[in-house]
């Protein structure tokens, strides 16, 4: 990091914090909330442009008191040292909120108890949907971070054929793609709000894995090469007529892309079912963009695919084959799994500045996954995209 | 994943599992505690020897029930396939139990919630100290799995010599250790309980940056390269005259070892100051491991180590400089943060079959990290060292 940041605590340009808090405390007015107290990193990131230990307390009103435990020698506006939450209380002294919102969503419930002491007779409140909502409208300045680690992502995928060679295995080649991940600037890092979901650095899947049902909530899983992280890779060795998917993380700068692209070991290797369902994952891409304008129901866009689905008979490959994913894309930035969801029974609207990850995909057995996952933001009369790779299968040299 | 054991869900042999569940039981039973859920991926894993989506009931007496939600399609003893925790009440009906243990200390609040009310009328506590307390206790077949993480993180550590070429950076240095371990068979998720601790693979800290002090309680943090994971490697040139501290990620089989060395450029490049700390730091391992007995106390460890650091005057270095660490020692197992502590305040007493990573380590002002760390488990009678590669300094060749 360079030497002039290290000790410095809010990083974000002036402007950019004023708009943030400005749109954290106009929900927290019509909320009701006359404080709120974050200590996820997260969301200490979103606010501060930085990650610390300890808690940032945003009054409705008055002046934000960053305390931090860690790192030690932070220098910035309102920073003020603590050992323990309990030094919070003494040091708010008179300047007690009315009402305090915690992110209750997160915090476990221990720590929910010790926090809600150092609050007596403050009512608690949950910040949790109050924060998702904030985040899921991202700033100009938000969105020039996604689309920069959007420029590296793409780098990164257009070096994977380079990286094959025959008889590689899925696990291989995915260890190849994160080194040379790695050495673009990703940061390793895979954020994922609530913290049982497991996966390393994302998914690569090659031919009939795809189909291993995972325990997250994804379309395709794998069974991965070992029970206590059985998702991804196994180990199958990458072969003619079956496709390899790579879904791997895109956090470069603290923000990050989702995309998925699709390989194949020969040209001309796949069955006809395959590249139709490949055609149509690209076509809903085409149909959804289009539909993407602030106000559009979420849950219309997972209608508009189910139709194209359908009407192409790729049903039952749709979003997986043995176990099927509930949502066909979802909101990304600083975590893996933002608002707004596009699913069914999604009640999400969207908005300009959402930036959506949309991946309508197939399990073909005995072949594997195919289609792919881009990257959009919602901006002001247009749709951007923020994951440039090619979008056709790309076949290995053999 | 080898394809038998893809759809089993509990993949610990018969006499393992009974011996987990009557440990378990037996705390339960001193703490009269009639049922306990679990749903952390950790303490799933620690029952079923796998990992899943959902929620294992152990009832005090009676059957234990696995409440499946993902993967699809598992098989075994009492599998009972769930869509939401609700689901839980109607199929327990009339067996529900008087009192039930949770995971207090790492659900969300408002998991919880929605948890208790699966429970209506049910005592709830807290099963976190409990799990804590099994798990600190290993058996010999956690030692077992310990021990093969042991000699693949040796085989990694052995070939760190040749990744390294003059100029690299300590960034560089680590994807390449990534990269070979990740092939020896590293699974690369670190499990830390608790979610606020954020660490790519582990540490490579080089010179200066050691002592840039991070949001963790580690004695050497290291600045990053971006503020969103202001930890580890940030680019610093691997100089001789300065040192590299190696502290990877060593998950090969769901169960880790700890282990850290230090590697520096250029024999005889290195001032006395280091190599005296370094040799504090390897004498420590042996007065502690002498000591390390069933009965003695954890903080007993961390003063007699305090003992040998002020005798040689060595204190203003040891567990860092700008920032110190508040431990010199911890349980490791599914976790890299199990018990004991070895710490000043810490009220725990080592076992038999605790497995305990000690780290006494130093920072030398602009020479950089120094020490090493091993991970041990106390067995009847002696101690055994699971983390065998050399001690001393490993030098690179230029």
């Amino acid at each position: 990091m360079k030497d002039v940041l290290k000790n410095r605590l809010n990083l974000l340009p002036a402007e950019e914090y004023a708009l943030r808090l400005s749109r954290l405390r106009d929900l927290m007015g019509k909320a009701g909330m006359k404080g709120m107290l974050l200590t996820d990193n997260a969301n200490i990131y979103y606010i501060t442009g930085r990650v610390f230990a300890g808690y940032v307390y945003i009054p409705h009103e008055g002046e934000v008191i960053n305390f931090v435990r860690r790192p030690v020698e932070l220098d910035g506006d309102g920073v003020v040292y603590i050992r323990k939450p309990e030094d919070i209380t003494m040091s708010l002294g008179l300047n007690m909120p009315e009402s305090i919102g915690l992110e209750l969503d997160l915090l476990p419930y221990t720590t929910f108890r010790r926090l809600s002491k150092v609050f007596p007779g403050v009512e608690i409140a949950n910040a949790s949907p109050l924060l998702r909502t904030a985040r899921s409208i991202k700033t100009d300045f938000e969105i020039g971070m996604i689309r920069r680690s959007g420029i590296k992502h793409d780098l990164v995928y257009r070096k994977i054929p380079k990286l094959f060679s025959p008889g590689m295995s899925d696990l291989e080649l995915q260890v190849e793609i994160e080194r040379v991940s790695r050495l673009e600037g990703c940061l390793g890092q895979f954020r994922i709000s609530g913290d049982s979901m497991e996966l390393h650095m994302g998914n690569v899947l090659a031919g009939e894995n795809a189909d291993a049902p995972s325990p997250y909530d994804f379309a395709m899983g794998g069974a991965g090469n070992d029970p206590s992280l059985p998702v991804g890779a196994d180990g199958t060795i990458i072969a003619p007529g079956t496709t390899v998917m790579v879904d791997m993380n895109g956090n470069f700068d603290g923000y990050m892309t989702d995309m998925t692209r699709v390989f194949a070991p020969e040209t001309g290797s796949l069955p006809e079912l395959a590249l139709k369902a490949h055609r149509c994952s690209i076509d809903i891409h085409r149909e959804l963009t289009a539909m993407m304008k602030p106000g559009v129901k979420a849950k219309d866009l997972w209608e508009k695919a189910e139709q194209m689905v359908t009407e192409r008979d790729l049903k039952a490959y749709y979003m997986g084959h043995r176990q099927h994913a509930g949502f066909i894309g979802h909101g990304v930035g600083i975590e893996i799994n933002e608002l707004p969801v596009i699913a069914p029974r999604s009640r999400d609207v969207l908005s300009e500045g959402n930036v959506i990850a949309l991946e309508p995909k197939f399990v073909i057995p005995h072949v594997g996954a195919i289609g792919i996952e881009n990257t959009y933001a919602i901006r002001a009369g247009k749709v951007e995209c923020l994951t440039n790779s090619p979008e056709e299968i790309v076949y290995f040299d053999l």
